[in-house]
């Protein structure tokens, strides 16, 4: 099985699909630039779904849900937020189809044109700031912290599966505030709970920091990000939390009265993160054998292989074994097919990221031995029987600990401090990854630089520390460095 | 606050309403057709989710997601599920909005006209039995036991929040087998799972029935159903099973080789219920002063009341009792706001159909007691502060038994058996429920009832016994008793 896939060092990109198809997390469909997430695949977003969601309640957010359509005149309500989002609406211009007058299957009904075109939500800031008019009155309703998991359609050209597709799952949180303060805050706490979502659990580190004005989101006054960086030296965005001034506020005139009887606007934020962070999980850690999945996300967290097959003895050791490990709220799963081999089985878990594995043998039992196997190092080693629960237990956690720093050090080990244009470009072609450089803060400067490099402005860390410099292709003074990256 | 309700006696369609949108549960949005599911409506909705989601995964299913859109081809392929759902599609026709060339906003651009429309989902056998055809090639691929949580839309001319909108929840099951039989056991269990949900959850009693030819979901051979009474005497469709033969393997050519190494078409079965269940739940039990929910599915089971407001000493009192509650897994609103009165919370919490109420005051304190207070029969009783946590927790049960009592001994009283085209019409129209009648087995008769009185056959009940009769309106023989009722 593993033969099958490219290696990275290969064609990097065929590498990723080849991983995406064979460990079996989903697919193209009939439908153009659409997915299909197949039921591992799905697995795996499910645990990420649950575990954010916790985060979200934790923090105070509940969940909602909001029409999946979007009257076009919504859209242009907010000048910026319909130029970012009208060349890749999906529309729905009827309500019927009819059986072809002239023979030949079914065709819209010209009868069942709808009065105003909808649009099939690319986000919804503009159906749920339409709603929140409504829902706010005085400075009593304030602050509503809502999040809502929803499918949405961006009508895309060019698509991978998982990192670009034409419709995505995600959640859009979408709270409104009194003050400016209280609305930026919000904004900061929602980036670090991605932030610790993406490291604690998806093992992959990542920058927090800031938008330049030309990649913020349509519509925002300030993009906060998460940018993680991938194997083939390419960053990869993977959160966002915009902080949104009041212009959704303006646009569909939301105001409240504060305790001083006042009317105000309100101030917005919104975040979301998608199904684009499978796409960041699979880049971050698979290797050319399949997919390595970090235990505290994988489906399937210990898989326990009769050798050659079950019998009678290993039947019960793996059960024994099993049960100890799900009362620890371990998921196992005893592959006990007696039609596959053990090495077909080995194979097949390697490509689908199984973080350990336990082999059980009739000779290895005489002596009171199993075998353990680590997806992520590939080490193979044998456990005493006795103490084999303790030590999975155990592992698992420190494979989680090893699959981020690996992340973590590969990112160092890529991240250069750049002062001249030379440098700058013979990096980003050589070793790639992000550079830290100087920038002097234009637009114009910014987009040279795309245009000569295709690498992009990242963003402005958070903890990045003031320094005196000079922009590394104009010459003009700065005061602090940026992240540079080629990016999906 | 409950005075605003208008009762169920003077108008029970305005009740409904007033319901959901005094208790906070959904909305009609800006987009016609289309609910807004609001913060306390969807807690509901994600508790009915994790229990149904956990009852498909222990029956062995496993969760996917397909496309938002089929091609509209697809949807013709099967003929008679083309019929039934070609009249209420949404249907997406181009992929781009531009700005007016004569002014005024934005307009479809005409150059991004897709080759072939795309209808958004009304259900969806055909993208998925489409794509079934490339994961099934042999009997070990068989069966194949998928779920989909999603939205999908039907263009609805008559809408009722939750009931009836363009836009709705659900999940949808879509299962592939090798035999027929497999098939049927399948939707039977399936049904049964539904069955077992709503009545021990949602406390609400159901028939579980076939439904006749008429009544059939388009493309199936046979839809099982489960049929719930509502407290106007209309009948509820409350969720549905179908056997859909080999229909949809045919339509998409999807076959397997056996054992034996025969290509065979493959069997299979859709099943799906909807926020419809929130329509149903809100229904069957609420009464005059709001909503009344079964404590399984109460986002908040027991609130505190601080009377007449919050003090050190109630604080604690409240604190002990709400922390004792929550370790045994019953989620608890301690309700401190000093800025509203009991009497207004008393009426919100009643509103919102908190299962049970505790009231700490400081003279009950003194005498060591609290007070409780029922939603489901409203009851108020004086408990001693010692057993109050262990009195709660039984009283839980009791009301979650005492809600489905109640509403199964109604059904009782409103399912009459009739024998006479007279007293089926002077049932229906003085008492309504279920009707248990002899029908001739023709579509014809069916639908000359439901003309002449708007009652329709619900379903053959799975446990109806064979007796000879004589058919309510053409005196024809029959061999077994029916359930009729005007229905949602």
């Amino acid at each position: 099985m593993a033969k099958e896939i490219t290696p990275r060092s290969e064609d990097y990109s065929k590498w990723y699909n080849d991983i995406v198809k064979k460990a079996g997390l989903a697919e193209h469909s009939a439908v153009r630039g659409c997915m299909v997430i197949k039921p591992y695949g799905f697995a795996i977003w499910e645990k990420m779904q649950a575990q954010l969601d916790k985060m979200f309640k934790e923090t105070g957010h509940v969940n909602a849900y909001f029409p999946l359509f979007i009257p076009k005149s919504f859209l242009s309500k907010e000048a910026e937020h319909v130029e970012g989002f009208a060349t890749e609406c999906a529309v729905v211009t009827h309500h019927r189809l009819m059986a072809d007058p002239n023979g030949g299957g079914m065709v819209v009904d010209p009868a069942a044109k709808l009065e105003e075109e909808l649009v099939v939500r690319p986000t919804s800031e503009t159906i749920i700031w339409n709603t929140y008019r409504d829902w706010i009155n005085s400075y009593r309703d304030l602050p509503l912290l809502i999040n809502q998991w929803a499918n949405v359609v961006r009508w895309e050209l060019r698509t991978r599966l998982f990192m670009r597709t034409t419709e995505f799952l995600w959640q859009e949180g979408h709270t409104a505030h009194a003050t400016r303060q209280e609305a930026i805050d919000e904004t900061v706490q929602m980036i670090n709970v991605y932030a610790q979502f993406v490291e604690e659990f998806m093992g992959v580190p990542v920058i927090k920091g800031v938008k330049t004005p030309n990649e913020r989101f349509a519509g925002a006054d300030d993009t906060y990000t998460i940018e993680a960086l991938m194997q083939d030296g390419k960053a990869l965005q993977s959160g966002t939390s915009h902080f949104l001034g009041q212009n959704f506020a303006k646009a569909f005139e939301v105001k409240y009265l504060t305790k001083e009887n006042k009317e105000e606007y309100v101030w917005a934020t919104s975040w979301g993160v998608s199904t684009r962070l499978m796409g960041a999980l699979i880049m971050a850690h698979s290797d050319d054998d399949g997919l390595v999945l970090p235990p505290k996300l994988a489906p399937i967290q210990v898989v326990i292989v009769p050798i050659p097959k079950p019998n009678e003895e290993i039947d019960a050791v793996a059960e024994k074994i099993a049960t100890e490990l799900r009362a620890k709220g371990i998921s196992v799963k005893y592959d006990n097919d007696a039609r596959k081999r053990p090495g077909f089985k080995f194979a097949e878990h390697e490509m689908k990221g199984v973080p350990v594995r336990i082999g059980i043998g009739k000779r290895d039992l005489e002596k009171g031995l199993v075998e353990i196997a680590r997806r992520d190092t590939k080490e193979k080693y044998s456990e005493s029987l006795d103490t084999a629960v303790a030590h999975v237990t155990e592992l698992l956690d420190h494979i989680q600990d090893n699959i981020y720093k690996k992340a973590f050090d590969y990112r160092k080990a890529h991240t250069t401090r750049v002062d001249t244009w030379e440098d700058f470009q013979k990096v980003l072609e050589e070793k790639g990854g992000f550079i830290s450089a100087h920038w002097d803060g234009t637009t114009e400067t910014e987009l040279k630089i795309k245009e000569l490099t295709k690498a992009t402005i990242r963003c402005i860390a958070l903890d990045e520390k003031e320094e005196a410099g000079k922009c590394v292709l104009t010459g003009k003074p700065s005061n602090k460095r940026v992240l540079f990256a080629k990016a999906y």
